[in-house]
């Protein structure tokens, strides 16, 4: 018998919220919900939870990391929508041995990240626990509604694109596990950076259609935008940049690389790519192809040596995702 | 030597985020923080945190109750600012066995409390957690700028209500302590109902000021709007609305009670009091009234047999407050 578990109670809140009234909010479902304020603006909110021994072990990352972290996951949902993100609020459990240099350490380290964003803390909640260390964070963003880059919008024909090298963070992890805490990968699973800039720079471009950010590992993340926008696809496995030294699971399913998957249409994706590789000195990897779907199967194909095969389960790392779709 | 706590560390954030770019935010350090979006219209943000054995028994109150609650005591700091909830977002740290029966059960408190004031619930994170339930609601808030009550705007001769008896909550808190589950009082302070109408309503009248909920106690919620305002207070004791049985200590510092108190200018309270009795079946407070202020020292002074008393230093119900103030 399967044990009922966090997506069997996702899917419980999903349907009883499904017949409420929206409160013109929309993208519920996506990496964050989208409110239209008028003028083609549009406000999008987001909540990740850090969670002692789950997300982080206070003993093998500092107080300073883990601040750091808590911000630049959240904003990573802000940026995968293609919007700004400008404010945070920041509720914290903490066993009482934690208020003073734990604590100290802790906001220095959040906001260092939020002023390397110019993200304002507005409000939040401290509190006492009597066991783990607790963190949620609300991040909000603002963009232009026209710009706002939707897990669901990827087309037939569409290219798929990623901003940087994967299994970076699943090779910290496991550095991170073992003690090894300076290495390079152990830095950025311990401190990872948001594609803030990237983000809000591919949302301005049409041609651009879904995005999402790459916090569940490519195969869960790409799965959400092919579910979405009911598509298939099929990604090229020598194409997926990895970070070197990392395998192939480390690179598809890790998780927390936090770098943007997009998908592009149009006949501009040379410039595209140029002009990314300009502004910010990194290049962007294309790895697939968005494929029609057959019936309801929203197909993951992984071209290798020997051709295709399609994905029979979707893994990926759990820790992080959305609670919410109202479809 | 004191122990650096809770206060000294919401000290620490306020200093460091004070030389941050406001990004369009106000009322950093209110019931809410504050965003206008144009047109003479504001968002409104609040975020609460309920961990276990802190905020709650899980032992001693249904997950059902703990739900509702979890909704109720965040729209109550929305309906402090004068401004109607909209949305939320929850996040939730659950041990594994709290994944099925538990988490259905606190999902229908949760749902009940958000139907009754029509707010959707609009995007979150679950995760794992190893010992705690830690809770986190963030909520969204829209009112009319020119409504928006904060706690800074008391003036002097201004009348101070409350909108129901106080002390229920905290007669309660001592039941379910016991064990006392069904007592009137247990089910105050288990599921308490937010002043969302109410607040609004008051909002809708230029005569009413400064405005705050009673989650910390009406001593520790009035001392916030005296100090924000730079005013001193003088209440009445005999005024002050108790529940049958409460003593003076569970009715002005027992806390989360979720009533409004507010200041009101102008010549027209009796209608006020008058209709807002028409309106909501229930009558409105006076306890006291809103005095000038000796240099730096904003007094809450009570009136009582012998005279008046000023208080040395505000005791209160710590769990809850607000994280920022920007001044």
């Amino acid at each position: 018998m399967r044990v009922y578990g966090e997506f069997d109670f996702i899917e419980d809140i999903r349907r009883m919220f499904a017949a409420m009234s929206n409160n013109s909010f929309e993208g519920i479902g996506d990496d964050c919900a989208v409110l239209p304020i008028g003028n083609d603006e549009a406000l999008v909110f987001t909540s990740d939870m850090l969670n002692e021994d789950v997300h982080f072990w206070a003993d093998k990352s500092t107080p300073y990391q883990i601040g750091y972290k808590s911000l630049m996951v959240n904003i990573s949902d802000v940026a995968a929508m293609g919007a700004k993100p400008v404010a945070t609020l920041l509720s914290l459990a903490l066993p009482q041995e934690c208020f003073g240099e734990w604590s100290e350490e802790f906001i220095r380290g959040y906001y260092a990240a939020s002023e390397k964003h110019n993200v304002k803390l507005v409000g939040g909640d401290t509190t006492a626990s009597i066991n783990d260390i607790c963190i949620s964070v609300t991040a909000i963003g603002r963009a232009s509604i026209s710009n706002i880059k939707r897990r669901s919008a990827a087309k037939v024909g569409d290219m798929i694109f990623v901003t940087g090298e994967l299994g970076g963070s699943a090779m910290g992890l496991k550095d991170v596990a073992k003690g090894i805490l300076d290495s390079e990968c152990a830095k950025t699973h311990l401190m990872p950076e948001a594609r803030v800039a990237e983000g809000e720079w591919l949302a301005s471009h049409a041609d651009v259609h879904a995005m999402t950010d790459i916090s569940d590992g490519l195969e869960r993340d790409l799965q959400h935008i092919l579910d979405e926008s009911k598509v298939s696809a099929v990604v090229t496995e020598q194409y997926v940049p990895r970070v070197k030294g990392a395998t192939w699971g480390e690179t598809v399913r890790g998780g927390e690389d936090y770098e943007l998957i997009f998908t592009v249409g149009g006949r501009d994706i040379p410039r595209l790519m140029d002009e990314f590789e300009q502004k910010f000195g990194r290049r962007l990897y294309p790895i697939g192809v968005i494929e029609e779907s057959d019936d309801d199967v929203h197909a993951l194909g992984w071209r290798g040596e020997s051709g295709v095969r399609y994905n029979e389960e979707v893994g990926g790392y759990s820790h992080f995702f959305m609670l919410l779709d109202d479809e």
